[in-house]
């Protein structure tokens, strides 16, 4: 699929800085960069050079810039692309890109250029939408993710599953050309063992992404215990050596405020709650309610308490009603440095995973390990996918659906109806990479990104 | 002068957008570059090609990039300069600056970039400033204005000057080395209708900044006029062809809200104000002594009145009181509406410059053009240079006065006073440029630019 239309749009974020860079795309992006050039022709240089000289309007200088010029296929978009990299002023930008829409470019949408890539081949879709989420990284780990994403791990390793489904299609297929004759090219238990074990690698992608979201978004972590347990004093304790990378995040709901504490290349969204206990008016009632429902939206908790003053009762009340299958519990022991080392060494077995003192600042580092543990690493097991994406995350569950259908059908249903299931299977595997895609997908995922790129 | 260090910085905005430019000066900033690089050998590569490939901090990859080369001398600071296209990700444009200060490179001052440009000979002092000027344009004059200057313009004229004086200074400095025998090497007469001519040349330039400031700041523009005159029907017919390019910009002072109406590329901050009347008590006595203050801010007034109710001693009445020698006053007849042809005929003079409907939107396109006439055309002479910079224009100033001493002191001083005046202006005039300059100056103009230029 080839466009007819060349597009342009600033690449750069809008504001104050010394460059802007605008980019043009499509069949016709040198000659109409060349058409309000003035210095060299630009039809005439080679891919990946870059060309001095001035942005005119008839007789008027708009601007003196860059031209750096990708002759297609060596580019982007895989089209002809020229970057034209001009002063930052709002007002230059404006007047070249007005400029070049009346020299017959048009504005581009957002994602657009990436839109392009896909379609001409450059990336598939999960790579075009890893691109998004490159620029959208703000860690070491979310980052590192986007990057194999974009680099084609994932579509490598949906594209073996695929592969090895579209064989045994085939074999359904042939079976069904030959119906009257009751012949099975495909071997049932070959086809089962297949199935179970691309169902497997696909239950380990699903799973994965309540770990590849946390790496993305961030973990969101919540501070409970008791009044004075020291909750407080343990946030400030864990941002203190970290507060160059700490930030201030207004909450999308309620203004609740939280602060970003990055371990190990992971974001961790801090969120400190008010204390829990018997609520004895409306107010308290209230205060606690909220403080379970932020529990209940958090990935991992970390539960403090006063190890100089709870009682074992008390401690495992509150362990027993904070417990919550789907999120991670860390059980953390304050305020050591009120206790003698006998004291510690008398302290519950769940008492003893982590013991800290805020205050003092005993064992704060080794409370940040044990926290991406917790959250992380204990979840990792190597180099695997991990599932960020949503979308992705639907389109495998859709699929591992259809390969059950598969499973259960085996011995019962006909030949169609197994081939239908597998067809379908392959359909959601194919969506992921953008094998089959309509234009409302496409649509749907380009018009997330930003303008320009 | 060279430098030994490889700056580094940002060249493009903070904020989301595609991609991000990271810029490199200085003697090994294709080594450093090129250090962390995996595609190509840099170093063997020619000035201005584009590379891509990958950015690595030893095993793990930071981003899939592009390498633009500019080798020594051909580059913007006449130094090696690397631009790194990367993706726009705040997280990936920190670690890969953060990676190349590992690798050597130190952080950029703000506007270093363009220093060095000065410093290696790539630009003069008042180019410099006008890339500056060029980032902050926002309207059509105050670019062309930059540009002009960027493009040596200014330079050009006053190198003329400096260079008729020079020659003048040199017979002066003769006369010094033969004081003893009383020659004159300088002819006095051709000597005093020199300096009378540059004197002449620079009072222009000096009278010029009210047109360049107005052009680089935007012209401020009162409307003022009795209550119900229909000053602000007036603002919103002036505003109602243009509202694309219309903003609302907070005052700096007063939380006022201005209006921004561009006619020909001409910023106008229209201000609109209470009306002004004998004032019956203290709160309306407040209002119109503000308008009276804004009026006397502005650079240019449109006196607005209504034209069916006025008589002539309350608007001659009105004028008189408004009239400042400072300040461009335009005097509009409105409500043309109510009048008929025998009416309008009747005004008087005064009454007849702009006769307008503001409500039904008569006359408003011819009243765009008398503005933008009144404030900027009937100034500008053709193609002379305007000096927009106040650091320029106090150089001029503090030559001026040097060169009248010259005049004054040409029949009474001895040589040696002459020449040190003469020096003086040639100071003076050095310091524009930069043919002259101090640590302090340079630090005081560059400090002011943007980083990552």
């Amino acid at each position: 699929m080839t466009n007819s239309e060349t597009i342009v749009a600033l690449a750069t974020p809008n504001g104050i800085g010394a460059l802007g860079i605008i980019r043009l795309s499509g069949p016709d992006a040198i000659t109409i960069a060349n058409s309000v050039f003035k210095g060299k022709d630009l039809t005439q240089q080679a891919s990946h050079t870059i060309h001095f000289g001035n942005i005119v309007d008839g007789d008027v200088i708009l601007d003196e810039v860059l031209m750096s010029l990708f002759v297609a296929p060596r580019s982007y978009t895989r089209e002809n692309v020229v970057e034209i990299s001009c002063h930052g002023s709002a007002y230059i930008i404006e007047s070249i890109i007005k400029l070049l829409i009346k020299k017959g470019a048009r504005s581009a949408k957002a994602g657009e250029f990436t839109l392009r890539a896909f379609l001409n081949g450059q990336l598939d879709l999960s790579q075009a939408e890893a691109v998004a989420d490159l620029i959208a990284s703000n860690s070491k780990a979310s980052q590192q993710v986007a990057l194999q994403q974009l680099r084609g791990g994932f579509s490598n390793q949906l594209q073996t599953l695929r592969d090895q489904l579209v064989q045994f299609a085939s074999l359904i297929e042939l079976e069904l050309d030959f119906a009257e004759e009751d012949v099975e090219f495909a071997n049932r238990d070959q086809l089962k063992n297949l199935i179970l074990q691309i169902n497997k690698v696909i239950i380990n992608l699903i799973n994965s992404f309540e770990l590849g979201n946390a790496i993305k978004q961030g973990v969101n972590t919540v501070i409970a215990g008791r009044p004075n347990a020291g909750k407080s004093t343990l946030l400030n304790a864990l941002l203190n050596e970290e507060r160059a990378i700490v930030s201030h995040i207004p909450g999308t709901t309620r203004d609740t405020i939280e602060e970003v504490l990055n371990i190990h290349g992971i974001n961790f969204r801090l969120i400190d709650t008010a204390g829990i206990r018997e609520a004895t008016d409306t107010i308290e009632q209230i205060g606690v309610q909220r403080t379970m429902e932020k529990i209940s939206q958090s990935a991992l908790l970390i539960y403090v308490y006063d190890a100089s003053q709870i009682t074992l009762d008390e401690l495992n009340q509150d362990i027993e009603s904070l417990k919550d299958p789907g999120i991670t519990m860390m059980v953390v022991a304050n305020k050591i440095d009120l206790l003698n080392n006998e004291e510690i060494a008398a302290l519950p077995h769940t008492q003893k995973e982590v013991v800290i003192s805020a205050k003092e600042k005993f064992h704060i580092d080794d409370l940040k390990n044990k926290i991406y543990h917790a959250a992380i690493k204990d979840k990792l097991t190597g180099d695997e996918t991990l599932v960020t994406n949503i979308r992705h995350l639907e389109a495998l569950q859709k699929t591992e659906e259809a390969l059950s259908r598969v499973l259960n059908g085996m011995d019962t249903v006909t030949s169609d109806f197994l081939s239908m299931d597998i067809k379908q299977a392959l359909h959601y595997l194919g969506e992921i990479t953008g094998v089959v895609s309509t234009d409302d997908l496409l649509e749907n995922i380009f018009s997330k990104f930003c303008i320009g790129k």
